[in-house]
């Protein structure tokens, strides 16, 4: 048989040929919780008398949405974590002290190998499909069976093979990329199918983009998000302290795909998905046409908190100053994107724009902390999803764009196409 | 008549001698108002009719306590704050544009100037005494009096003297110094008194150590602190765009003291209050013979978030690790100094010992956001109040320190004298 990717990860997780539509068992190589989630899977492994994880080393317990704590609820729900971390002497705790988002923090941290099986009670889990691996979100009852048994069963999903080709024009991006694939496909254009993100562009894709990608693909409702490895991968996991050997799976030539969508990025411009729903993309001169004033632009979340956002924007904010009636909040997604941030001096010229830079934390992006939107207020963000009320008020409005935009938005007080600057 | 410093401001601004005890009628040079009490004053301000401030380069609005916004109620909050400053084209209106807790924020700018009489709708106001100006808290209705007329009543305020002697032994600050006053006269010991510091141990009080000093008066109930203009206040002052030309003033030999207090600071400890009282301080000899166990560390606020507080707590943290079940937050208390600290590698050391380096904020001290306690969590703090629940839960508890012991604390997760580190 010819096969795709994720049925070969699944295939050699298994030890046997399966397809597209089977239920398998898979052992899990890494389980992701954070701190709105795990508290409901520690309650339910409690439940089943466990007393051990099945596998310590494939569990990363990520302390990131409201953390630190906002308030007295989530500091409560937060001890519960922390608890269940002392107790079980977690190897991979992270709070804050070593604060990050978890969708960037475990490839940085080389927790992501190229076809692992990971799940994570987080829907963005989809991320790490940038890596090669096959990655979902799944529910915090079904990551606390995991936690005890060590595996899970999935239906293994037919594949959506995306054939993107061109080179991107300035200021189009991975979210562009992504954006567009919902706009063309809709919301619940991939339901339960696994996106494969193939085509020469994917050879002008850094990494950071590449998360970026997979990362929406839930936004189309997929299962999960694939890039195979190519020497761009390989390079970003050189230097990482690698949990466990990496194993690389290609689609064959021939494999089943339940339909290609082919997409010429070189006419692809930035992109604005408006209120209430990522498919409603908008070209960046549509926006522009409309003429849409913004009381905040937010940069950062697990879809673009990465340092090559922190990068564009910072070009893009050197010298210039946010708009009077704006405030810009900066969120990278991790310490050490911070750290290398405030080493390229990017942390100043934000705070000299008039930014705020923040914690690494989900905060903006889900209406947690950090940056939430009053009644009637209206925001360019770099974030995932613009439903009615998710970042605030359900009178607010969410813009989602890239890096580029938000930032030039910033500036102007009003949705600015990053190439007239 | 031979005048108090205090007695002196205020006859300067009356145009005719006044007296402690006398009420008076003040031209405000400084009011301040913040994002959480100023919107009472705007109500009020909106309610009178007026249209315009009596004096809008005499009006400060800082959005300090809950800014970036944290949940939709602080967001709409903060947006009657914004409407009013862009209403009104304030000149000194700060927002995420310009972070800052406003006591620290206010002499950083130029706009606290000896002499001056100014008000705030925050407890805190005392800090500025630092700069031999009288500055107090009022009522948020109080402000829109001034906001409104330009002026106030005051019923002048009698003074305790308290002589401080002797140089302060290592890890002994500003903080450390209040805390014993608080101590020795308890939290109404100076009720609608002006304390004023004096004697040769100024010398050795940076302008930091003398703005945690005053910082605190209010928590032995006095109306001001303040500390007479000398070298260390002209130096402080010398780079600094003021807002009009200081008035110093000094208090005559032989004026009249409800009582004087002095205190040898040569034989001071670094100073610990437990729980609930800021009088409550013990030595922190006996506060390790305690041998106390802390959940988290706190080092920031109006009291203690300057460059030397973080300065002294990363010769601490300098290669160390805070522990393992103890977590360290530090909140920079403007924009600027966050940025000196990052310039002087002081963030770097924070994150690498890992600690959260947050955005500056009143926050975690008021119980706001960014590092709240949970249910019988335990936190050592730079911060000025212990009361049941200020920063969390209310079976949580603070101790309140000065920054080197909250450091020292933070790496062994217990309450440590940083002196034995």
């Amino acid at each position: 048989m010819k096969l795709t990717i994720t049925e070969k990860i699944f295939s050699e997780h298994a030890g046997k040929e399966v397809l597209a539509g089977q239920i398998t068992q898979s052992n899990i190589d890494m389980i992701i919780g954070n701190d709105i989630t795990t508290p409901i899977s520690i309650k339910a492994f409690r439940e089943s008398g466990a007393k051990k994880l099945a596998n310590p080393y494939g569990f990363a317990l990520v302390m990131d949405h409201y953390i630190p704590a906002k308030d007295i609820m989530s500091a409560n729900q937060a001890k519960i974590s922390r608890d269940f971390a002392y107790e079980h002497d977690l190897p991979y705790f992270f709070d804050e002290k070593d604060l990050g988002i978890e969708h960037a923090l475990l490839p940085e941290k080389g927790l992501v190998i190229p076809g692992d099986v990971i799940i994570g009670a987080d829907s963005h889990t989809c991320t790490h499909g940038a890596l090669g691996a096959f990655s979902t979100g799944m529910g915090s009852t079904d990551l606390a069976y995991a936690m005890i048994t060590g595996n899970n069963w999935f239906k293994v999903p037919q594949s959506i093979k995306v054939a993107f080709n061109g080179k991107p024009e300035e200021h189009v991006y991975g979210k562009d990329l992504i954006l567009e694939i919902i706009r063309q496909i809709g919301v619940d254009g991939a339901l339960y199918k696994a996106l494969e993100f193939t085509g020469d562009t994917i050879n002008y894709l850094e990494m950071d983009d590449r998360f970026s990608l997979c990362n929406m693909s839930i936004e189309a409702g997929a299962k999960s998000g694939i890039i195979a490895v190519d020497e761009i991968t390989k390079e970003f996991l050189k230097d990482k302290n690698l949990r466990d050997k990496p194993k690389y799976h290609y689609s064959d030539e021939g494999a089943n795909y339940e339909r290609i969508l082919e997409i010429d990025v070189s006419r692809l411009e930035p992109l604005v998905a408006y209120p209430f729903l990522p498919s409603n993309g908008k070209s960046i001169t549509q926006a522009v046409k409309d003429d849409i004033a913004i009381d905040q632009a937010f940069i950062g979340s697990c879809t673009n908190g990465r340092i090559s956002d922190l990068r564009i924007a910072a070009k893009i904010l050197k010298g210039k100053r946010v708009a009077r009636k704006t405030r810009l909040i900066i969120t990278p997604a991790t310490q050490k994107i911070l750290m290398q941030a405030q080493k390229e001096g990017l942390v100043d010229i934000f705070i000299e724009a008039g930014a705020v830079v923040s914690n690494p934390t989900c905060g903006a992006c889900l209406g947690g902390y950090m940056g939430i939107l009053g009644a009637g207020e209206r925001c360019i963000s770099t974030t995932n999803r613009n439903f009615i009320g998710r970042m605030g008020d359900r009178s607010s409005e969410i813009y989602l764009s890239n890096s580029a935009v938000a930032a030039a938005s910033a500036i102007t007080g009003k949705i600015t196409d990053p190439r007239d600057l």
